[in-house]
Formats: structure tokens, C-alpha cells, sequence
């Protein structure tokens, strides 16, 4: 055969723009004249002079890359400040970083339910991450997929787990703050039920730190979870810190049992130095002005008032993004292309990527905004909106 | 309860360190006076002043994260110059970066196997990387582990997928240069096998990049296979190019494919600019000075020359790695110690992290190193080994 063996991606991309549904890139400038309320710099400090600056100065420093595994060569005295101050701030005992939040949560998920032996258990919420449902596809725990934010539904699925006896672990999964939608779990029941069961919670954080707890500490920290045996965090260096990378937190022997068995850190190159620097720049801003969290949940509940205020459907939002519906996956498209053209760039979800069919604008209502701007920003959005239009 | 959930990792980490296997991370200092002939920056480049120059120059011009995903905010002209000359360089249509090789090699094994009517066919080589292992295991195509290096193997398991009508894609999954002991794929005759059948090539060139083909432009060049329709590639920022990142080269349809429906590239947040920065300025310095990656193939040619010469059991590189064997797991850890002792980092790997169950001591012969450095190095590793010692 002489064939193309992958004419069968051509004819897909096909279907896919007859649909309306292809998916371009669109690269941007470094002066974009659009206001983002798409990203998840929801601190606004991916730009923040004292980031960017300790990322370059880390590169210069350290090199622009980390030049093998963490266990090899690519663990420099820099990812291990990083780890100790983001544990600390945090509250937890001990940090692991990773190359991305992805590779944390694969790291994570399965590395916590192989256990010798087998027959473990991981109970996913249904609105979960994706990397947090590959990590489940990759583990040999066997996966229950319980109603969203349903403590009662995971309780059962840890009932009938805890009734055998010589089964493997038990591991229940929840974003702290669900992407799309940006409600929150209800991790203080999840962790009594999880607690009654002697199951451990993986809470992945990514939308939570530098948002929710004291002064940005997360979701595990408001949740008074922070450093209990049973719960260990994910959290991502790319949104709240405006860098790269991911991280996994909890008691000191689940980050050396990860250091020893999970692949997606022992089989990765260490996170660059770069990435480390700039994680850490923001790290210590948040220390040093705890004002930041705050600031941005008043705006995201201010983008929810106006919006709510002008007969739209916005969810109440948890913590930095606020979620509108629309009328339709079409409306969502044009709604959003309204935006960008009056000068916003908001997200835009409709199905198969959203988890419940329903087509919104998703808003993420970022903290170093002046209030003004945002008041602006939300006059635009509601100007735009399909059934004002 | 009130156990806690994670003991049994405490216990894993016991029996680990009673077995003499527990692995734990060693922090180095920005200017350790080691020598490295460990990691897998084959050109020394991750500390070349161009480069890191780049890296710290996009961070302070673009920011010190992407911001968000590729498809809604993380993707800036940067990323796209990137893949725009990596793809050029390299002889393929099109390229697609993503936060780590890691990340590229699961995108691209899933999302070339997850054909619309399923029933795909992937076949892997007993020695692949992990990370080629778990797109596998992610694939919901039917996976065949093929013995390594292993053309008519490979033959037969497509033959008798072939055979079957409607059948969904096959793909042939190979690393180019494999990571412990520094071998090389037959590629050519691969490719032979899959055009003969109909079925797609995927290599992973993370340790050809910079090293194989004329000034680097890696394996599947090398072989003659860029730019078929039928090959793909995947490759690293973070070995050659000293950065951090991967990414997937091939035609433009089978990259656009990747962007529409590609997991880790979907729902991970853009690499941060200073890892496609520093990558580009290694990339732009490859093709000014074309002599480095045949300078690393020298270097590597001579540290083996040195080493069997010595009456070590070293494997002829094919690229940058050269491998030696030790007598005992105890054996190798001791070397590697008394390498240590005398300056030098070596690699070293002992079952279960050997495909083969055979210790062995691994080098990276870097194609910066001045000959007399690495002459000495040489004469270092002998003077420390088990038999002579």
C-alpha cells in the first residue's frame, strides 16, 4: 500500500468543519489590545514585574532548561525552595513540583492506588478535569464515577469499596474548583465521608490557590484540610502564580512515595528553571500582599451582580469564574465573537466540552483589574448577549 | 476511622529502603563542580549564554506563563514561530509543542490511534519509554508489545490485523534512540513494514534531535522518513534544545487532528514563553553552527573507544548515550559513587528501571566538552570500575 495512513485525521477535520465545530489556534501578540477574561492569570501576575523578572533571572542563573529527570540531574536548590514554600504556605508537609499540573494529577491519581497488591479504588466526580480522569483510565484501581458535588454518592461507592475485606486503597477525587463552571466541591463532607471510610482525598486545586483560603492558601486550606494525614492537593504554577508547572502536596511520605513510583515524574525532564523562578516570584508576592485572593473574589462576585442584574444567567460563582449560560451552542459562538469584537476575550464552552450539555461564556473576573474596567468589561458582555442583541 | 488512608505508602518506602532501592532527590547548587555526563543536555546548550539569553528575554517580553490553554489564551506568536521553524528544521510539515515530551508522546498516541469506529492497533516496542507506554495504555486501541528493535515482529502483529476488514488505524510506536542503553531503532526497515501495510510511523526522537541527521535535524530525518505522509514525530525542548517542552511533528492534517482532539495538548495550559523561547534560540543556534550534533556523535564514538579499550562491556553508541555495563546492581551503585567521589555524575540503572535486567553505568557524551575533558572523564570511569578497583 502507498495509501495515507492518516487520510482517516483529514476526513475527521473535515466532518469536524462541516459540523462548526473545528478548533484553530490563534496565536497572539505580546500587546494584545484585547482584555482578557478567558485565561486563568486570574491575579493577573503571568505580566507582574516581579514574576517576569524572577523567571529571567532564573533562567540566567540556573539555565533554560533543568537537563534531566528531577532524579538525575534536574533538581536544582531552586525546585526545593519552591517545593518548601509553596508546602508551607499551603500548610501541608511537604511539596513535589511537576512539569505541568496534568503530569501532577497523573502523578497523583496513580500513584496513590497501585499499591502493592492491587484492588484499589478511585471514586471521580463526574464534572472532574481531564487529567484527573486519565490519571483514573492509567491507575489499576478500579474507577466509580459518582454525581457531581454528591457526598452521598461517594459515601456509597467507599460502602460497598470497605464491606470486602483485603481490598487496596480508597482514593476519592475532586476538583476544588470546577473548571467550566466554577463551583465548588464540598470538600469538608467529602473528608467526613472519606474520613469514616478510611479513604484519602485528592483535592486538585488548580482554580482554588491564590484565590480561596487566607490570603490565596487554597481550598484545602479553607476547608481546614490543609496538612490532615488524609488529604493530599494538586495545585497548578500556571494560573493563580502565572507560571508553569504542577505540584502535588501532602504528608512527607506520599511526596517520597510519589518521588519513588509516579512515572509522570520520574520519566519527565524537571520543570525549568524559568518556570520555578516565576512560580516562586508569585509565591512570595502573595505572601507579601494577602490582599490579592480577596480582591479577586469581590470581583468575581461584582461581574456576577451586574451580570445577574441585566437578566442573565450567570452561576453564583466560588471563586474567580463566573459562568453564563446561552441559548445555544450557535449563540455561545456569536456571543463570544461579540465580545472580542467590542475589545473582551471571554471563553467560550459548548458541547462535547462541557459536562452537561449546556453551551456558556465562562468569565474569569481577574483580581488586578480596576474596578472600573471590570464595570466596563460587564457592560460589554451584557450588550452583546444573543437576547439583547 | 481515623487511620491514616496513605500509611501503606510509609510502608512501601520501608520496604524500599530495607531492599536498598528507595530513590530520594539530591538538590544541586547552580554551579556544582560536577561534571555532568548524566543528564541529556547532549550540547551543552541549556547553559549557553544565547540561549538562556532567549529564555530570560521571552519571559520579560511575553510574561512568565502562557496564561491559559493554547486553545483559548495560551497561544502567542512565539509558540507559533516555534513550531513554524521546529517543523522546517526538522523536515516535517507542521509541528505542535506541548509542556513536556511527556505530554507530546501521550497526545500523539492517543489521538492517532482513537479513530472515529475504533478497533485501532497500536505496536510498541519492548523498550519504549514510559511515556510512549502509557499513551498506550490511554489508547483505546489494542496494544501489541513487539520484541525490541524488531522489524519482522512488528510485520507479523500488523499482518494479522490487516487481515481483518473494517479494523480501525494501526500504528507502529518506536523510540528513535532508546534512553538506558543509547541503541537505535531500525527505522528505515520500520517504515518499510508499516508502508507495506498500511500503517502510520510514530517516532519518538527525544535523544536524535541535535544529535542524529545532518546538523541535528534527528532520526526520521537521518532515515529519509520526514515528511512522509506516513511518519510522524515526536521530540523534546529539554535534551538538545536545553528547555523544557515537546512536541509533535508531522503532516499539517495529522497536527490540526491533534489540536481538535489531543487531551494533554487540550487541557493543559500553554508552554511557559521562556521554555519556547530558550527552545527557539537553541533551535536558531543548531542551524548556525550545523557542527555540533556530529561533534556529539565523535565524542560519544571516543568515550566508548576509551571505555572498551579499558576491557568494559560499553554498548557502540548510535547518538549521544553511551552504556556500560556493571557486574552487579550493588556494583553499579558503588561506580557510580566513586565516579561521583572523583568529579563526575554518571547515570546509573539497575533493575527494575533496566529493560533488561542488567546494571549499568550511563553516559552522556556531551558534544561540548572540550577532548581533553572528556579523555579524562573517560580514564576517571575506568579507574573506578568494579574490576579494576
Amino acid at each position: 500500500m502507498s495509501q495515507d495512513p492518516f487520510a482517516w485525521t483529514a476526513e475527521a477535520l473535515r466532518r469536524r468543519r462541516a459540523a462548526g465545530l473545528l478548533r484553530t489556534l490563534a496565536p497572539r501578540p505580546a500587546d494584545s489590545p484585547l482584555l482578557d477574561l478567558a485565561g486563568n492569570d486570574y491575579l493577573g501576575l503571568s505580566r507582574h514585574p516581579d514574576v517576569v523578572r524572577a523567571a529571567a533571572e532564573a533562567a540566567l542563573h540556573w539555565g533554560a532548561g533543568a537537563s534531566g529527570s528531577r532524579l538525575v540531574t534536574g533538581s536544582t536548590e531552586l525546585h526545593a525552595r519552591l517545593e518548601s514554600e509553596l508546602a508551607d504556605f499551603c500548610g501541608f508537609e511537604a511539596a513535589l513540583v511537576l512539569s505541568s499540573g496534568y503530569a501532577a494529577n497523573l502523578a497523583a491519581v496513580t500513584a496513590l492506588t497501585n499499591a502493592p497488591g492491587g484492588g484499589g479504588l478511585l471514586v471521580s466526580d463526574a464534572h472532574n478535569h481531564a487529567s484527573l480522569i486519565d490519571g483514573c483510565r492509567l491507575s489499576r484501581a478500579r474507577t466509580a464515577v459518582a454525581a457531581h458535588a454528591d457526598p452521598e454518592a461517594v459515601a456509597k461507592e467507599l460502602a460497598g469499596h470497605t464491606r470486602q475485606a483485603a481490598e487496596g486503597p480508597a482514593l476519592v477525587v475532586t476538583d476544588s474548583v470546577f473548571s467550566v463552571d466554577g463551583d465548588a466541591a464540598p470538600l469538608a463532607e467529602l473528608a467526613g465521608v472519606c474520613s469514616a471510610a478510611g479513604a484519602g482525598l485528592l483535592v486538585d486545586d488548580a482554580h482554588g490557590l491564590g484565590v480561596l483560603g487566607d490570603g490565596g492558601r487554597g481550598a484545602a486550606w479553607a476547608a481546614g484540610l490543609a496538612g490532615r494525614p488524609g488529604t493530599v492537593a494538586t495545585v497548578t504554577l500556571s494560573k493563580s502564580l502565572g507560571s508553569q508547572g504542577g505540584a502535588v502536596l501532602g504528608p512527607a511520605h506520599v511526596i517520597a512515595h510519589l518521588v519513588n513510583t509516579a512515572r509522570t515524574f520520574i520519566f519527565d525532564t524537571g520543570l525549568a528553571p524559568a518556570a520555578a523562578g516565576g512560580a516562586l516570584g508569585a509565591l512570595r508576592l502573595l505572601r507579601a500582599e494577602p490582599g490579592r485572593a480577596a480582591r479577586t473574589r469581590a470581583a468575581a462576585a461584582e461581574l456576577h451582580t451586574r451580570l445577574a442584574a441585566a437578566g442573565l444567567e450567570a452561576t453564583r460563582p466560588d471563586a474567580a469564574v463566573v459562568s453564563v449560560r446561552a441559548p445555544s451552542p450557535q449563540a455561545a459562538v456569536e456571543w463570544a465573537a461579540a465580545c472580542r469584537a467590542a475589545g473582551i476575550q471571554v471563553g467560550c464552552f459548548r458541547p462535547p466540552s462541557v459536562p452537561d450539555g449546556i453551551s456558556r461564556l465562562r468569565l474569569t473576573a481577574r483580581g488586578d483589574l480596576a474596578e472600573q474596567v471590570l464595570a466596563d468589561a460587564a457592560d460589554t458582555v451584557i450588550a452583546a448577549a444573543p437576547h439583547t442583541g
